[in-house]
């Protein structure tokens, strides 16, 4: 349903990517995706959703879902409504939202049903595993201790990503790969890629560049 | 900051206003604001709030606040990006999404000074004086049992509005009252206005209605 | 660490097994432990377990653990405390207390390192799986819907039972399997080993039993 | 209920304080109590309540408490719980276990009409204000950059403590109220006391001391 490889980059809630600035970084988004051929996917923040998904073509995420319930739920985050929002899917558990093992395997059952893509975060290699067998679109491993920070996952811990790669490959075919943590530069993507993952997951080496068209060129150049 | 009394209707989770019809429901509610002069205001779902405070002119309230934090956080609703997605305020409280005590405290504060507008919702007497002594803009009194449900608390339980408008005007007279739970009609809302609130809070009765059109002019026949 | 096979009664939050009543309930099943040569370990409310624990011989769980951290935590119960109060292992995850994947990873590494036993609640076949690749002592296995309910999951769901006694044994063969939710005689206790179970995991059959020896008894005639 | 003042040691999830530990140091803090007709009350881990409270004669509290509740509840502390262990009430809304609003009044309510004693932690004014109107038996009133630290609330903000004894005092005048964080000494005792409090609540300053009975000592000559 994605074209991969795919560069996802979550706009946490930073600030320089809320509101009217998450439409401009979207649109910057879309139009390096466009010019390079290239699949970038921006996960902007909850309440940006649907003005997101509105306004730009390239695949949008929801940063998380509450529940596969409708209804009497007040500041809650429904399928339905992400579903609705013209979203293609879903962050799911990310290290600042971890979720209940239970609910990861019902969401993502349901989000299977509805054609939405799952991208269920992980911090370490069992963990991964043990995820991989709910069948979400993608795991996205990302140990917490290199989120935010200046070295990427696929230089501090190629060994994680590789082990992951390949227990997942036998365990759960059908689920790809995301690298995430400290994802900044091309040199990073394409390591990410030669190591099989399927893509990677970041956020503020985008958000927060003083440059993020400069910073998106470059990622996708590690694909190109 | 909001002309008085209001009618403050909350989307909850209801998929009859999710997305695309979020933004239908909010129009008709702005049409029969406009049309009869008395403000209304709409609480839609987390993700559709920034696209539906930026088509409509009537008050966008936000269903929930999670942090006056902002950043390195991922699935939350942060105040920035509340703020930022034009909504003028905030729900708090709600019965279906309660908050920790000083964390309202700490969000209504940073609302104050951000001229944001809070409704902090509220189960009984005792609760609706304590957090009343907060400061948030409203406190909206919602009996559990009857949210939802088919009588009004205005016709359930009269004396409990009467008890929280007499208590908080003298604990903190700035703060004002809305009531909620099982409002559906023009003479609960009368009802409410009589009992000293300065509006009401209803979900279902608007969004479920055949005929919400109906419904929101009925409502704001109370008031007129 | 455990003689297998083993009835292990949660007390859950039963005024019937609270105070004095926990320490009456364990030396019940203590004596009927002992008469029969049938291992029966106990899992009293969180604030009985060093109390239980120190006076009863047979093996006593807590039914919860938070956190591996120690310090500067009020009201949360640590691994630590879980090891001090002598129980032998906690549950996780019960369907009463769900919990985060990567907490229960983490816990468990931590009580494998420990020699505490850990028993992981699952839901479904699909949970029940992924959780076994996090390498527990035991997986206990309760479809939510006949949790407290008079239908015993080995007479209503045996094939979900056969599925993940067989999917464990090929991903994690050293992880046990209990049949939990609706387990109410020796009867359900027998089909449990037959489907090839090292146990069962049960509560209010026996903490809300007119006669919880005579129920204890009968649970395990289905063993002998 | 309490004789006044009191030092409320609260052994939060310190392993000094764990299993055997923690009815070694309840054991010290009876008999220094004893020795010097000063109330001295401790507050063991959850799982060393019942334990703790059935051994020492002086006041045990727990550290927490979950629910009005009672029944399917696994992992959970309920107040019956409590009140079954034979501690004689509970802190409740502690900086590390901060509570929904409407669950303080809630269980707040049903402490007092079981005579168990309240000791809801608030972290500034404006919560202590609100909280008190819950009316619990003690407002503990604890700024929370000064938990855990070395400078006690009475030297380092002793303004906060004045004006919320003084506005409590108005507002719900049978609340007692309980000086917090970085309290150490006797010294640190005596000012709470001329600040018009009715006792202390610490943790680290005994749990954590090298000599945990001559701090007791030196704390309850804060008193005499």
């Amino acid at each position: 349903m994605l074209s991969l490889p795919v560069i996802l980059v979550n706009f946490k809630s930073y600030p320089e990517a809320s509101g009217r600035r998450a439409l401009e970084l979207a649109k910057v988004a879309e139009e390096v995706s466009e010019e390079n051929g290239v699949t970038i996917a921006v996960a902007p923040q909850m309440v940006d959703l649907s003005l997101v998904a509105r306004e730009v073509k390239i695949p949008v995420f929801s940063q998380h879902i509450d529940t596969v319930m409708t209804g009497s739920l007040t500041g809650s985050t429904t399928l339905t409504a992400v579903k609705d929002s013209g979203a293609v899917g879903s962050l799911l558990n990310h290290a600042e939202k971890r979720m209940i093992a239970s609910q990861i395997e019902e969401i993502v059952e349901e989000m299977n049903r509805n054609q939405l893509i799952s991208v269920v975060c992980t911090n370490n290699f069992r963990v991964s595993k043990a995820l991989s067998l709910i069948e979400p679109t993608f795991i996205a491993i990302e140990p917490p201790e290199l989120i935010g920070g200046d070295i990427s996952v696929t230089s501090a811990k190629p060994e994680v990503i590789t082990r992951v790669v390949k227990a997942v490959d036998k365990l759960a075919p059908d689920v790809g790969i995301l690298a995430g943590a400290g994802v900044k530069n091309g040199k990073d993507v394409k390591r990410a890629l030669e190591l099989g993952c399927d893509g990677v997951l970041l956020a503020s080496g985008v958000v927060k560049s003083d440059d993020p068209r400069r910073t998106l060129e470059d990622l996708v150049s590690g694909v190109i």
